[in-house]
């Protein structure tokens, strides 16, 4: 709530926070702001501050006024970032009408690493969030982990030269055996470690694809991927995701309608634990899956992010075609440390020295320090001991996450499992977002999960940070008022 | 020297020689293996010996031999990375046509991290690598600096959660009073970390640049910038490199040849102790090249990668234009900690944005603990005062290393400055490599150094790793019989 103070005018105020937001992106290029009415409503000041405010922000280039339709975070920018490169014969996704919702990628991206403040200048649970709280990622062995690999001598080794190129040789044979347990046969030098598995992404696609290939990703499916293909100019072709994986019949169309060279190069996909919907995929849906691939010759990337929330029984694409088509990309950010960014990807031997080039080119190595830590904590057998536990206590939280939110008038529309829950709220999620962040809260809109942007009542949240009542109650009387 | 043992006969001896060469790229893919004869005499064998270990190498699928023209390391595979996609009306420079050279950009950064093994089974000194060995860069501060930031509580709150987008906060504070020492004003907001220098040229390329646009680079220059560019598709314009700075007329005639889509939008340069003939760009040149980027509307990139090893009143490009069309990007990997991956970058506030939005998508965020305590080294002036001390202590073995290369027939082309010294051998530095890599000796021929390969007498050598008289004594033998 906006409050009379010497310091600062109620207009400065409010001036303030919006062009924070804008700043700081969680108010998007190309949204709308409320009307003076609504604005003045909603902070409970004059419509006349709220116009004074508005000029600020017009004044500092931050926003622009267009005719009888208000007011319009100002694309600040002309983008020259690479956009897709024009390949005559594609037959392309209408990608370039896609509009920016209010609640863009970055935002949420944006959201996750600054701790928003609602009106009362309390920060509130981030229920848009993409990874678990801090609180739950404490784990006593950490430290220790960290101290064992920092003594002087350790620290000199590590620290002064460039280390190996596939990442720390210790972790790899860790993981190596990880992935054994998972029944994915990977050799040491068949993994290669990342700066976060958002960089083994990165990688592979750099590796695999030049501009204007086809690549044909999960819907709804994580708005980062859709952001990082659209600006590397690839052709996105979205897949519906079915309660038991990919549609098959969607697969096979592009794979079919295209001319060869036109066909898609890769499939990206969560295959364990999808975000948003929480499902997970069936063998037989895994085993088509790779039957297409053989066919029409594309790669498949399984992002198994989620892993360690995942039973290791869980069908995974790399475990049945054993590394040939496939590629496996995980990492730590879900369970132990997300600012430790390591990720890992495996693959065959002779993709493996393509993205081995691929890294050494964008980043040279990566640091071992969290990779010898890491290798130990997984030696010992601590993230599979935390892992348990955290599993665990997620599976109360969704419990209680979920009596919640059908209370509060939402309905599941895919079965809650993992990490985020998939529900309809009825409204139109991106007023809902929008007006939410008034009071505090991130929301994760369900049009953020499409490649391209169409307005939506679904939205995602995660189940570990909307345990609150408190967040619950806001977010009942927001959507009735919508 | 290969031994007899009973282990392991002497052709399997040479046989796991040249495949450990060759799944370790110290032999790249299409460069000729020695003689028969050559290499029985090489290795003290029968010519019989020799052919039976090619016979193993040609059963392996590692080498292939051709008729009448000897044996040849095998293109493994067919390349599918992203090509330059052709560009109807540019004028490519013949990047097409380049071959690769016997020690290419991926053998001689591979061989930065691995230990290079002589006949005699000894580790030697590596005259071509690109850092200070691990021995200078010891520092009492390094380890009280990590154990600073890894107490508990901080290890949780900088591991917990993602962290700032920009980078850690206290380092982007340090830097910017770091380069306000270089007299080039920064404030925290216009400094982005990344994962080493090399992350940050790969940023601002991949956010600037789309394929096919033209980049003008010094030449010579090295080789993994080359190596990144031609993977992303770009158009390479090679810059003569003169003792005061860049060929200006050069650079005139590229931005003034094209139609105005088609003109070079980036010029990337180490202006400061450049890479490999360690002159330095004088305030004249440096003048001249702003008003030309300004003319012209291209943004320049002044890598700072040796900025530890030169005088703080150097002329840098982003002093005098204060960061408008100029971008700083410097790291930490010549003077403290290779492998702790942390680089930066300096920019106007506009592009800062973009950039924070490229690192988000390839990477989330960089590791926050290296970044906390390089901040403390920096606040406490630690870093300034060791890299003092290495500048004295390079001072030293540069004089004793030129001297040495002198004393074996070498003359050097530019005055020895910084780290590196550019020399002339009088023979091929491709077939001098090769040769001396037997010896266990890694160099850096002069080829490795332009955008389209060409043959030359030139080299690079480390004047840190070419301290010993024994290197020279093998190299001017060497040298002799080509």
């Amino acid at each position: 709530m906006l409050m009379r103070s010497p310091a600062e005018t109620l207009t400065d105020q409010l001036a303030n926070r919006f062009s924070e937001r804008i700043r700081n992106r969680l108010l998007a290029p190309g949204s709308r702001l409320p009307s003076v009415r609504e604005c003045a409503r909603r902070h409970e000041v004059s419509p006349y501050t709220v116009v004074a405010a508005y000029d600020q922000l017009l004044a500092q280039g931050l926003i622009e006024a267009r005719r009888n339709r208000g007011f319009f975070v100002r694309e600040s920018r002309v983008d020259h970032r690479a956009e897709p490169t024009p390949s005559p014969r594609a037959v392309r996704p209408s990608l370039e009408t896609r509009t920016r919702t209010p609640i863009d990628a970055a935002t949420l991206i944006r959201g996750m690493f600054r701790q928003v403040h609602g009106q009362d200048g309390q920060m509130k649970a981030v229920p848009g969030m993409g990874v678990l709280p801090p609180g739950w990622l404490e784990t006593p062995f950490m430290g220790a982990a960290v101290r064992r690999v920092t003594g002087t001598a350790n620290l000199y080794s590590l620290s002064l030269q460039y280390g190996e190129p596939a990442g720390d040789t210790g972790l790899r044979r860790a993981l190596s055996q990880k992935l054994a347990a998972l029944e994915i046969e990977a050799a040491p030098d068949q993994i290669v470690t990342t700066v976060g598995a958002t960089h083994a992404l990165d990688i592979v696609c750099r590796t695999l694809l030049r501009p204007g290939d086809a690549v044909m990703v999960d819907e709804p499916g994580w708005a980062v991927e859709f952001a990082r293909l659209t600006q590397m100019g690839m052709r996105i072709l979205p897949v519906p995701r079915r309660e038991d994986g990919p549609d098959l019949e969607v697969m096979t169309r592009y794979c079919e309608a295209y001319a060869p060279d036109q066909r898609p190069k890769l499939f990206v996909s969560v295959s364990v634990l999808h975000n948003p919907t929480g499902q997970s995929l069936s063998p037989s849906s895994a085993h088509r899956v790779l039957q297409l691939a053989q066919q029409h010759g594309f790669h498949v990337v399984e992002d198994d992010t989620y892993s360690h929330l995942a039973p290791e029984h869980a069908t995974r694409m790399c475990s049945l075609d054993a590394l040939q088509r496939t590629i496996y990309i995980s990492g730590f950010a879900k369970i132990l440390a997300p600012n430790w960014r390591v990720g890992y990807l495996a693959a065959a031997p002779h993709l493996v020295e393509r993205f081995i080039d691929t890294k050494l080119l964008g980043t040279l190595t990566t640091p071992s320090l969290f990779e010898q830590a890491l290798a130990h904590c997984l030696e010992q057998g601590q993230i599979r001991r935390h892992a348990e536990r955290v599993r665990a206590r997620l599976g109360a939280a969704r419990a209680r996450a979920v009596q919640l939110a059908v209370k509060a008038g939402c309905r599941f529309v895919t079965e809650p499992a993992g990490l985020f829950g998939w529900l309809d709220t009825g409204v139109d999620t991106d007023r809902l977002a929008q007006v939410m962040m008034d009071d505090g809260y991130l929301l994760a809109p369900g049009s953020l999960f499409h490649a391209v942007h169409q307005p939506s009542s679904l939205m995602r949240i995660n189940f570990a940070t909307t345990q609150d009542a408190g967040f619950w109650r806001d977010f009942e009387r927001v959507r009735r008022q919508l």
